[in-house]
């Protein structure tokens, strides 16, 4: 019960997030093609944020499917994890307005950084509320995915000012293991049936 | 369970997609009646903009009703569908802001055709988790509708640099076509018990 | 489940709507209470939309509340209802920015009216999917209410410009009838088994 | 069942307060992290509505965990609550672009008082509509909480005038309390079957 009200509000601060965005895609006075390359780097912002906000939405939507308990700390946990994840749209459009330099996207990885890391808190909060043998508990224990990210991007901020276009090579590199939420927590979901999960 | 949730954020999406252009309409320093016609181009986007949510929010709606299980896949092809689906009213307010001119308006066909297209895609990838004798895979797995929608799209983005309002007629139609979300499916729909269908 | 989602929906739009004239309160620069007067026309507005959103997010509540069944028909007519909805903070702020002149304030008379006449035509779409004796059909059928407010809508354009102070009060007096949504209604709800209902 | 659309309605309203500031936020057109200097007033007013929002949110969650039944005086309840923290951003942002001057700080304290005193509102008509031996009754009755918070901004207010920080200490101080929502009604609502409650 709880957990479906928790839920609600977070698509929608996932929905504002993803979508803030598009509102800086102002159409051109002009009305030729070569008109919307000046607006490339916002588009390409649009785009990033768009897949960063959905991948973080899918593995969110993932982890909550797998709960059967929500506490005071799970929300608090949650909403730790949405500030730092509606940063996004702010540091990429840093970065691509800049042309990928260095200083924008150091910031970035750590914005990234933070992302992750507020998502691991959550994970571990979720595990408190929960038995040992819990579904949840059991396979997002380990938490290889968030301990490899964060390692990767604590590394790519100060590659970012040598290297600028290597850091965001990390950035989607680390974005692409994300794009495959835990298969294992989906495969095992699959296997439980949806009343006993709950 | 699931779907409750995939249904709740794309509500959140389409409500942004669909209001984002109200934004727009800042209302006169003037108190005539006629200080509200420059703001025309900019009402008449929001007006299509609306529609065209609207359209595919029933349509979306009633393919949702008819779901019986989502996956990963699904997830993602629905993002991917509402990626497209906001970039309709940039597109729309650039074709109304320069009214009607060749390249906007062959730019508006390119958008609409992704949006029809990633919504084939959509369909495709539910059908995958549903059985072939499913009431959603028995209706839409022909797809006329959506197949003749991207070849008229196709067939109004070159006309649009000779004639664009031939486009535009174009695009209207199509738009009244898909006003009637599969009627086939909400009879049958109506038809089956709620709890069957669940 | 229809029901469920078109709620869901209904609810995102009227959360944008209603808190969409909030991001034009900016913060003024100066650092006296004198400097929030020059803001006062704008929070006007906002209070004025909040309202009117408010009011008839209420009766929008109580009239899905008591509602079985939706078809695309009620779709789409709640869809038109909202568009107009949409329009109320542009109209609002223009009527306060121009200290009631007559022009916006018989726009916003029209725009009013429409909003009144597009709930009529949800409640009379609603009415063709329900059963005669159902309980929705039965307390809304008259619609004496909707029936007077279009009544003094109409009456309240042209007053506005000979008298716009008059129209305003007009429109502030019809504001206050909604504001106590159907009471019949409310109690045949509470009276009845909220089962018995869905 | 009333109560899940008050919920979804008041999340989207949340979720839009919540992130509202986080529009402000424009990338600097520098490169440098000096840059970002600029931008730590709006950064700070974004992270305290959010916290202010987040904080709200939790206590709303949890009231309405408790809540039974609703009624048409608890909806505007609950949009009078909303309405006044919609405010927040605002005040918030006029504080920190000014760097604390005893204007913005006082008109604050009185946004504050208003979101508390709303608050109190709303728990006051949901014991109307509650038996007196109700969970919810019994625990938060007292309101000592929502007391203490509503004196100390009284006073805040006119200390603004001569010592703003000594104001701003206070908000904190009282945001700290709120941070743990009722943890005895957290207690009984763990306590309590969930079906009971409902």
């Amino acid at each position: 019960m709880n957990k479906a009200r928790l839920e609600a509000f977070s698509d929608g601060l996932f929905a504002v997030v993803i979508t803030i965005m598009v509102l800086e895609l102002e159409p051109p006075m002009d009305i030729s093609f070569s008109s919307l390359v000046p607006l490339v780097p916002v588009f390409l912002s649009y785009v990033l944020s768009f897949i960063y906000g959905s991948v973080f939405w899918i593995n969110h939507h993932h982890l909550l499917a797998a709960t059967r308990r929500v506490s005071s700390g799970v929300l608090w946990a949650n909403l730790n994890f949405l500030f730092w994840l509606s940063l996004i749209p702010f540091f990429t459009a840093w970065v691509d307005e800049n042309h990928v330099a260095s200083v924008p996207v150091a910031a970035y990885g750590i914005a990234l950084f933070m992302v992750v890391l507020s998502y691991r808190i959550l994970e571990l909060v979720l595990f408190k509320v929960h038995d040992a043998d819990a579904l949840l508990v059991r396979i997002l224990r380990p938490g290889r995915r968030e301990k490899f990210s964060m390692v990767a991007f604590a590394l790519a901020v100060p590659v970012a000012f040598l290297h600028p276009f290597v850091s965001m090579g990390i950035y989607i590199f680390v974005l692409i293991i994300w794009f495959m939420p835990a298969r294992a927590l989906e495969r095992a979901l699959a296997r439980h049936d949806i009343c006993e999960l709950k």
